[in-house]
């Protein structure tokens, strides 16, 4: 089963979303238009709106006030993986050119800065101040995780718990949020709005270990670009961090390749295999089943609506996926 | 005299903002911590933080709970810096390397999100979701400043609207703020808050017009960078505006420099020259004036305490100032 037959059912409504993405950023500035329409055709999963309508379902669903909430939730995502481009030095996601590789650096920072201000500006004409409130505290938590990820950079001695905390940051909190403020912008009752946000953390931190295992296993053509990038631009997740930890050879020869010059991919392809030999795949695996096993938990809270089984689906889509 | 000469009676209070700022933007991430320890070393005049103390003076003054907006406010406005000479390719600020000259875009990019994390973090500490609401627009107007300004540059052909609109998002509107929002935080009445923010305005205004005069007539000492370099970075203010619509051979003139190998100094002094001539720095002075009139006329509606008198004295500094 794709992703896409989940939602099957809302694609109207993820179309005018699309469509409001296209219109909010869409800039006069020669450069600024051009690269932002590149973002939006470099497509993506628009996981957060999706979690953001299906969370509205447990109230009044209005598409109108809804896409209010789940428009700025995207865009934030979008600016953030620009700077993080940035930051990795990378020069390809899903396959398509990153913008500070199709243009430099400075055009990634003020796109991102563009495309975040946006967000912020659409966020502030939702009536509701607490979704305001929710919003902002998410953006500062990415900024947070933006920084952490520069410094735990090339830092192999890390442990899990900085891991951990970093793909919080990074990912989890914006989607146990999309599931909240859908929730909370449709006026379903607390509970249910503070179940989805705990399904949404752990669901985002399934996803998340779940990416990071997919960037050693999964194909180039998989991934949209090569494997192990990861490890390439420094980033050291939790697979290479707990074989690292179980093998220090592995530690050593890790080391010496990311720093010579001629780090290719056959070597890379070896230290892939090292990893999975010492356990770092599946037990990465192992923790994600952890968290997607509480993020299911939490559903069974839920009234029984249609949305709950999406959910129900989009968690073991994510425990199966293969990219 | 001096403007430290002016709230110098402010000094202690500005040392305790100082120390805040220091231990806020403090980072463990090597590159992060020198990197913001260098843009504090490299000064500034703390204009918005001293805006914020003075019309707290028209309220509850109490330094502890003032320093929280205080704080966000300096550092707003220092992140946008950051990003501007990204933007703009500066190397000299203040008479310092730029973080993106010292190191690259890449460090500036990064430093300038932590700084803004940091900014926004410490805004939602704040009690009152009024001063959490205006921080945010001025954030959003910030980095729409900052896009317009990247959409400007080169524009040789802009109308003054569109001018006067940048400079109000880049520069008028964050004083016009740190004034509301001083008075807000120390509880001081609705019509003192606005009014001081009208004065903020038209003093924010007079400022970045100013400044932008002083960039054409200021020594290169004084500025701490060389004269013109707005000019040379594609930045089309004011008193080049002006004289541009006046006298057509100038602007073919600007147009040839700008798009020549060597647009050195010679050139940019005879370009200087011509702005002066054709009236370009007479007249920013008169629009500005009238930004100041404007600002003391909004001081007349105020109660007599000490802190009009220093707010009077500070517009009429900017009125005046060499640099």
């Amino acid at each position: 089963m794709k992703l896409t037959d989940i939602y099957w059912h809302l694609r109207s409504d993820i179309a005018k979303i699309e469509k409001e993405l296209e219109v909010t950023i869409d800039a006069k500035h020669p450069i600024l238009k051009k690269a932002s329409s590149h973002l939006l055709k470099a497509g993506g999963k628009r996981i957060r709106p999706v979690f953001v309508l299906l969370a509205a379902k447990f109230g009044e669903y209005d598409i109108e006030k809804i896409k209010q909430v789940a428009v700025p939730l995207e865009l934030i995502h979008m600016a953030s993986l620009v700077h993080d481009d940035v930051i990795d030095d990378a020069d390809l996601r899903r396959g398509k050119k990153t913008i500070k590789s199709k243009w430099d650096n400075r055009v990634a920072m003020y796109t991102g800065d563009f495309i975040f201000a946006r967000a912020i500006e659409m966020a502030t004409n939702c009536d509701k101040p607490e979704v305001h409130q929710i919003l902002s505290d998410a953006m500062v938590e990415m900024c947070i995780g933006e920084v952490e990820q520069i410094r735990d950079q090339y830092n192999w001695n890390q442990n899990f718990r900085i891991y951990l905390r970093r793909i919080k940051r990074k990912t989890a909190l914006l989607i146990a949020v999309s599931c909240r403020l859908g929730a909370l912008a449709a006026g379903a009752p607390r509970n249910v709005q503070l179940s989805l946000y705990r399904y949404g953390y752990n669901v985002g931190m399934a996803f998340q270990i779940t990416d990071d295992i997919l960037d050693f296993i999964a194909t180039e053509k998989e991934l949209g670009k090569p494997a192990g990038s990861d490890l390439q631009q420094g980033n050291v997740t939790l697979p290479a961090l707990y074989s690292m930890k179980q093998n220090q050879e592995l530690s050593a020869y890790i080391l010496t390749m990311i720093n010579s010059e001629n780090s290719e991919k056959v070597v890379m392809s070896e230290i892939i295999e090292m990893i999975k030999e010492s356990g770092g795949v599946d037990y990465s695996f192992e923790i994600s089943d952890r968290y997607l096993n509480k993020a299911f938990k939490e559903l069974e809270k839920l009234p029984d609506i249609p949305a709950k089984d999406s959910f129900y689906q989009i968690a073991k889509y994510i425990g199966t996926r293969k990219y």
